[in-house]
């Protein structure tokens, strides 16, 4: 059977569900992953698909939440009674009803709360805590332990019973009598393990692990670095209070796609607020941030129309300048945004770092290539400026040579910004595109007139 | 123990191994995980580095070279002799030892492969003939298999006695008698299973699968999507060639850090070609890729620069106008290119999709946000313009509602650009901020002259 098959015969399933006996609903969805479930439960109305929800297993109904987005869970929440919304939020994973819990209203989470049962309510309450950004806030407390002193065999039988209500039991923390994490076992070695083998003897000592307040960008790149399928998280004083698994990981990476892209195009967020977005930043953010940035450059860009204005004598006399200070200066800000971005790009993937050494490399791959683009463009300029206008051999060459110049300066000048950057501390991407064209604004002006001068400078005695 | 404490007693057992007797090193070894052996591994010099990996089982070595970057372990393989790079090779996960394989010189592999026994050269063959950027090319073929009608009990069984050579047993797949894929099982269900279940009654059939051809990045979004462990890979008649391992599919995520702000600063690559690498592209294909770029946007220059070589007249009368092109059409391009790389991080993260819907809805967001900008910075650019300047009224009346009109066109077409990409198959991201800025350079000419000649035209007459 194809998919697109199963999906028809899923949303058959939901319309009749009223005729056909909730058994065979329930095993006709046991067929499909629980992901496609839920992206067909919202092409559905809200009320038909909570309907479709309820006949399933609270197991179900679970896993197949923690794949609707969060605005959708809301929703489909507010149509649950409050029995049933209990009964769902004691059987998802802990992560992920925390994280529905955090957008209930402040009502609606006093009204639930005494539904649930004292441990739910404790362990959604201590989760709940953890700020936003970091491990804590990502983390989930249904992990699998054992102590030391426990037998392989016993040790199975223990996460066969615990299996249902764990998030993974492939990952299993071995903790002392202070709930202090000791080691780390895979459930690999457990099964691969004579049955008389004690824990203690079998775990890896001293775990890769995290603490509570560390971000989860520091989250991601551990579990990356390491091929872990779970990261345990400890407080200060070394008590494990949760997991982040590996499924969550990848969300957090998933999320930062397209950020650089944002901060470079001149979005990066002022005073460390959060990252502009079309679809939840207030206006006033987006306006505020963005004004930010284009107030800058336009202050910068007074001080080149001032240079320019300077120029007004030759400007009089050769008129013909005005028309190419656009390209002239355009080509040096994008060979700066190429070079800079080819560096950005070779610092995010670790292959350059902040280091004497790896800056003399670029700036040796830079030069030639600059070099080249310099002289074939600017040869191009003229060329097509020839052409186009018919202007004089003077002008020619001082827009040609103007434009080479800047390309080449512009090329190494946008390779240097990204080690600037780092260098005070700030991620290179925020130092954005339009940064690097008023850069190269105010010396491409400096370079062309600089140039103009010694070329025609003696029309003007 | 603290892990600086161990790294110093590693350093000390790398340098003493001589005098230490091998038992007593590995097992200090175990208590360190593989990747941080390999980060201390490379601080050695490379004849110390494979000094100690000879010393410890072929598991540990093998564990530890796949973390260490591919021309490390280029150069510790032509360090190792035959036999002892053959046992490496022999031990190492399927995928990685056809990564370290393919990096070998034509000689390097033909002297090797005879040391090898038949089935380890099959599947290094198979593995090594897969295309770059596929599944194939990521996928290990160390997968495990059970089949129908074997037991629980008897499956597990199974599964301890292969675990030692499988990338994992965490997911099963269950196999015809044509190794075509029919269904999938976790450890963990068979784990908690009757000990008398069939493996056919348990499975999951129509498991989430993806075909040898399909693209790396479409590998990680399934792995995401459904919270894989593991994702089974089948040729066009659905055999099982192999899995791709979720630390894979985090690895591609990571390996596309970056690509859109390169793609982004004006470096997308021309006819499909690999992206451009400061590290590893050769001078001709920086230059030729770079230099593409930078042609077309010098010949669209050119019809810019001759529109403003057709305002000589008026340029002549009013010589300050010029002053001026620069930072006008600079806040043009800058607006849009704020606007686009917020719609292109909104596409990145689905947020935002190409439906008219969506269209409506950037629009209606960027209307008000961009009518506000360009009228702050409007009147800001005219206040600086009449304190450095000291202009007349109408020529700052024609910088000012200029500057405003570019920005909110600017901004306007910088949200549409990305749209429009994505209609003619493109991604956004290669529509790149040189782009932007040469758009929004013509269109600025023609509003900025546009205007002069509405407010001074009567200069001319």
């Amino acid at each position: 059977m194809t998919r697109e098959f199963i999906n028809t015969a899923l949303r058959d399933a939901v319309a009749e569900q009223n005729t056909q006996s909730p058994d065979a609903f329930r095993s006709a969805m046991r067929e499909l992953h629980a992901a496609d479930i839920a992206k067909h439960l919202v092409t559905l109305t809200r009320h038909d698909a909570a309907k479709a929800l309820l006949a399933l297993s609270d197991r179900s109904q679970a896993e197949i939440f923690g794949h609707l987005r969060p605005h959708i869970q809301v929703e489909l929440a507010r149509i649950f009674n409050r029995e049933q919304l209990a009964t769902l939020i004691t059987a998802m994973s802990h992560d992920e009803r925390v994280d529905l819990f955090k957008q209930l209203t402040a009502e609606e989470q006093s009204a639930l709360l005494p539904a649930l049962a004292h441990a739910e309510r404790e362990d959604i309450r201590r989760l709940g805590a953890y700020p936003e950004g970091t491990a804590g806030s990502i983390m989930t407390s249904d992990y699998a332990t054992l102590t030391s002193e426990l037998l392989a065999s016993d040790a199975l039988e223990k996460l066969r019973q615990e299996a249902p209500d764990k998030e993974t039991i492939y990952d299993i923390y071995v903790i002392d009598e202070d709930h202090k994490l000791i080691g780390v076992l895979s459930l690999r070695e457990l099964l691969v393990a004579q049955a008389g083998t004690r824990v203690g003897d079998m775990m890896r000592r001293n775990p890769v692990f995290a603490r509570s307040g560390a971000s989860t960008d520091t989250i991601a790149e551990i579990i990356a670095e390491y091929d872990l399928l779970a990261l345990p998280v400890v407080d200060e004083s070394g008590m494990l209070v949760g997991i982040v698994t590996v499924d969550d990981a990848m969300d957090v990476t998933s999320q930062s796609r397209g950020r650089s892209v944002a901060q470079f195009g001149g979005n990066a967020s002022i005073d460390g607020g959060p990252d502009l977005s079309l679809r939840s930043s207030s206006f006033w953010n987006l306006f505020k941030t963005r004004v930010f940035w284009l107030a800058i450059l336009t202050v910068f860009g007074i001080v080149t129309s001032s240079i320019v204005a300077g120029q007004e004598a030759l400007l009089e006399e050769i008129v013909i300048l005005a028309a190419f200070i656009a390209p002239i200066v355009d080509a040096g800000g994008n060979t700066g945004s190429q070079s800079a971005t080819l560096v950005i790009r070779a610092m995010a993937l670790g292959e350059v770092r902040l280091r004497w050494r790896d800056l003399w490399f670029v700036i040796k791959r830079e030069i030639p290539v600059v070099l080249c683009l310099g002289i074939v463009i600017g040869i191009l300029e003229i060329i097509l400026a020839y052409f186009s206008k018919g202007i004089g051999i003077e002008v020619l060459l001082t827009v040609g040579i103007s434009m080479a110049v800047c390309m080449i300066i512009g090329g190494l000048v946008g390779a240097l910004l990204p080690f600037m950057a780092r260098r005070i501390g700030t991620d290179p991407a925020t130092l954005s595109s339009p940064m690097i064209t008023s850069i190269m604004d105010l010396l491409g002006v400096m370079i062309y007139f600089g140039l103009a001068w010694l070329f025609m400078g003696h029309l003007m005695v």
